[in-house]
């Protein structure tokens, strides 16, 4: 059956009205675009949370733990200002790394620029649940999504415990 | 003298005999013929354990502490599936990750098949053994050790306290 | 105002009057040609330590909580020696790790020599200062800075806290 993902917006500014949410809309379509190479995809979930470390946790432990989503990609506080929390957040609750993901999505990202290597993105598995942070920022989304596409859907075969993805080549 | 290595191919299937173990006989292979480059070399053990994390860090304790071997290659279980374990079994034995090793072979996979970017592999120092997560695929594990060799008879001798290898340009 | 950069030398060999420091004096003439490209910079502390955990420590805490600098380059003792330990030093120290710039140097110092490899090099933001480790050999710290510069004024400016600088592309 379809992958199930959920997107949650980290953001201060979104979460107190002061501006509005560009990533999240931006990564549903992002995600539904890609939805075929993923093998189906079913957006069914997505909210806003401050930067909060708190409240970070609490809807990737919703989203893994009750809800039994496939993927959750984040989306901001990645960065290096005091209150870019989401990575520590996210690797208080993944219980296994996956930092090829994140190699890959640095290396096509510093493609397109520099800053990319300010990125702390975190990635991993929580259960059968994969855990992604992305950029805030809505074009760079797409960039990190066209990084992992070719093989996030053998990911999320894996994750979800697919006995025939089991012996894939270099893994 | 020469290095002494260790090979340990972590599979279920292997491991219950509902398949043979093409990787390790292979690992054997690969770094008998990188022997000459890495300084001379010797195959001391090899052994097949479950996807298993008590069992694999039995063996890596084994090998370091008692046998102190130099090299453990590990083979397979760095996948997303739910039973691929090697990478949380090693992280939790070592006491230096060796990030640079992963880059390399992280580089050099992803230049074969975009699937590598699902290896999870760990590498990382304990007491004078270096111990090398490697994909349990047997052709990965030549690609893996090709990254490696410009430089690993001389991480071989840095483990080993070699004072002579202190002090090399870009470290 | 200007940032203010503190260098550490890690060395057992210059600690104990045993030979010259070479790397500190380079660094600090690296920081001062860069200064401008930084936004402007101040050295405002260098100091000597042997490869010694609780001192490499001892340093960055004094450097990052009293003195309050907003850039800590330490350099050496990052290989994989029995006696590098500062990585290990400088993980324990810092609040959140900076991958990104981990890979810009990696990637970069690769292409100078592949014992590059062999680094184990740390990084990240405690409180408002950010603390990288180079390698020890002198001309390696110039070229880790030119893979960082062209990001790093923007990564101090976030470490600091300027909202300006929160919403860049990619992060
Ligand atoms: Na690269």
């Amino acid at each position: 059956s379809e992958f199930k993902v959920a997107i949650l917006t980290v953001s201060d500014t979104v979460a107190t009205g002061l501006g509005p949410d560009r990533s999240g809309p931006r990564a549903v379509s992002v995600v539904n675009a890609s939805s075929e190479r993923l093998g189906g995809t079913s957006i069914v979930a997505t909210a806003v949370v401050p930067d909060d470390v708190q409240k970070i946790k609490y809807m990737l432990q919703k989203w893994s733990d009750v809800d039994k989503v496939d993927l959750i990609l984040t989306l901001g506080g990645t960065g290096c200002t005091p209150r870019d929390v989401t990575p520590e957040a996210t690797k208080s609750m993944i219980q296994k790394e996956t930092p090829g993901l994140l190699y890959v999505m640095m290396r096509e990202s510093l493609k397109v620029t520099p800053s990319a290597m300010l990125s702390r993105a975190a990635a991993g598995i929580r259960g059968s649940t994969l855990i992604i942070n992305m950029p805030g920022n809505p074009n760079a989304v797409a960039e990190c999504m066209e990084a992992l596409l070719p093989s996030l859907k053998h990911a999320l075969k894996q994750v979800r415990g697919d006995k025939r993805e089991k012996h894939p080549r270099h893994i």
